[in-house]
């Protein structure tokens, strides 16, 4: 039996009322809005407005201390105390990754996510164990949200033996992404870094993505270097580089023909719009075309003890760390945690276009600007064409 | 007849559960907390965190949109375009303040903050239509809330003919802060402004609230003179530096003998976090003494469609702002919205000792620092002994 039904009186991006059909949980027939009441199966959207569902573009849901009593934070300054500080909690936390990550996630769907690339450690130290875990988390909620995983390397790829075959066995059992870090700052080895990080893609016919908090020139020369290995490798369109904080620390001229090389290569950036560190230069980048996607990255864990999963907030703090007031530039950050996510994570049916899966986010908001500046808590999700959350809460929790 | 009661099982900054016997609306007694269990008129605050209520520090009810159809940021880029745009809009407004800023106050007050420093513009071209509403505003709310005037010359003292005879009919109605802005950027004659400042200080006995925008090197001269202005007038504990950006574009090493100076004279600081400028360094400045206090500046006006009136979300993006993530840090920003504003308004009564007035926030939290970054919506706001609002929302509004 073929279910269909229409969501009602929805203002899609804020604009006028339609009625859309959805049949088999995806996008049928899209009207303008009807006078008639509502009646039987259909649903009134009230005249709310309509986006699509939110894409969160880097997370470590296995790091999360999420639901777990208040843990205050206790690592040093620089990024390799964090590195060591977080090992040695992970080693320690008796709480599975099922409660800590899936409590997070149900809270991150609820605010309105329903596409995911979530990084998970691969250590030797940790073994399959983050893996395995996550994969099974996956399985647990495959009818609501869409996720990938990225085989990160966490403390060292060339420095960490081992980790290498980890990533590999990973891979094989069905992370889609390949993971870096900080080729030279962390790994010590660019070169040897990014080869193991390229082949493993090349291996397994995957994408990569690359942390890099690298500062300054070091920064920059590893991203001419990530573009030289995506052109040898022909990983065109398959490349993140996530944070590139280093893209905000010299003037747009001196960047410029970088970003330019970025954008002939596909290669999309990821940001979590930090406020105490530079950011690639939004507005410049986006004008010439470039792919900048939104993530949380670590949400209350041994990293941060910030963060809420809503990508709402997530695009306000990108408007307020960018100086956007008008609603162009509000509306662009809206972008950065939805189309420029799915774009980056290779998704084609991501949108509101008719044959796409009818995975919204209905806000009770005037337009589109008003919803990414006041957040609004009565939010409803609606996954595939069910309704699966209202008011920041999962109707039906599965921890 | 003595009204007294008990509000029961609350955690003082989320310390060990207290009794708080609360007489005529001031804190009368403060026990452990008893095991018996709660009767009669007495409260029960279920473990929930109590802290005082917020301080809003700066802000500008009389300019809010709020509660009026959503309004693109429309100003060009510089603080001049900023000025001349809303002069505009406010006088083609047609919705009356009492109705805005009475909306907008309404939610800052459901959000926990119940002691104001309220800057309201003083413009020939407004005469003092701002002032005679806002003191009105004031009336209807005062037995919520405290909120204290600063007479703001908006577009100008100095230049702008006819202001400094409005500060002055603003002051001898009862506003109680002598407003300045940018003495160079946007008067072009710092000292003619500075004495006027000064001079209306001296005749009315009142303290100084100065909006500092001017960068680097010419802010830093500024400040310079408002400390020589503040030390021969005599007006030591009574002056405020609103934003001083300046402060943040230098190393510490230039900044600390100004700042030593700052702490000389108690001259408080004022910011709001923005992550788009630079920011007074916050840790070094407290670490020396200085007081630091938080402000919302505008909420939805025509200066930025930003801003929610929240001073716990205030808090968290100074955490954000400075990198702020162990709980010293992230209690550090709580004081700057909370003790520090107090201390900024010359408030002796502000806290939780005994003696002090009744006004607290309650919040389902298990530690300050936990408040700060959920900040959750399902909190009480407390006003000399009554609850006024749950959940935010207030419970009687007066719109």
């Amino acid at each position: 039996m073929t279910t269909s039904f229409w969501l009602r009186n929805v203002r899609p991006y804020g604009g006028d009322f339609e009625d859309i059909r959805i049949t088999e949980g995806r996008i049928a027939e899209r009207l303008s809005a009807r006078a008639e009441p509502v009646t039987g199966s259909d649903i009134d959207g009230q005249g709310q407005l309509l986006v699509p569902a939110l894409v969160e573009s880097h997370t470590h849901l296995d790091k999360t201390l999420w639901g777990l009593p208040w843990r205050p934070h206790s690592a040093g300054p620089t990024l390799k105390d964090r590195i060591s500080n977080e090992r040695q909690i992970l080693r320690e936390l008796e709480t599975p990754i099922s409660e800590r990550a899936g409590a997070l996630l149900e809270q991150c769907i609820a605010r309105g996510s329903l596409i995911f690339r979530c990084h998970v450690d691969a250590d030797p130290a940790l073994g399959l164990k983050h893996i395995e875990a996550m994969l099974a988390l996956r399985e647990r909620y495959a009818d609501l949200v869409d996720m990938e995983f990225v085989a990160f390397p966490q403390a060292g790829l060339v420095s960490h033996p081992g980790t290498e075959e980890l990533m590999n066995e990973a891979l094989r059992l069905g992370v889609e992404v390949v993971g870096g870090l900080d080729p030279c700052g962390i790994d010590n080895d660019p070169i040897v870094h990014l080869t193991k990080v390229f082949e493993l893609a090349d291996k397994f016919d995957r994408s990569v993505d690359i942390h890099l908090h690298d500062a300054g020139e070091l920064g920059l020369w590893q991203i001419d270097r990530i573009i030289a290995f995506t052109e040898r490798y022909q990983r065109q369109g398959r490349v993140m580089i996530s944070h590139a904080f280093c893209l905000g620390m010299k003037n747009w001229s001196e960047i410029h023909p970088l970003a330019e090389r970025l954008v002939a290569n596909r290669i999309s950036l990821m940001t979590t719009a930090p406020a105490d560190i530079a950011i690639p230069p939004f507005a410049e980048l986006v004008g010439i075309g470039a792919n900048i996607c939104l993530g949380s990255d670590g949400i209350r864990d041994a990293w941060s003890p910030m963060g809420n999963g809503d990508m709402l907030e997530r695009a306000m703090l990108l408007a307020l760390r960018c100086g956007m007031r008008k609603d162009e530039g509000i509306c662009a950050a809206f972008e950065a945690a939805s189309h420029h996510g799915a774009k980056a994570l290779g998704r084609h049916d991501y949108g509101l276009e008719v044959g796409h899966p009818a995975s919204f986010l209905l806000l009770p908001s005037e337009t589109l600007s008003e919803a990414v500046v006041a957040r609004p808590a009565a939010r409803t999700v609606i996954s595939r064409g069910v309704v699966i959350a209202r008011d920041g809460c999962l109707l039906q929790s599965r921890l």
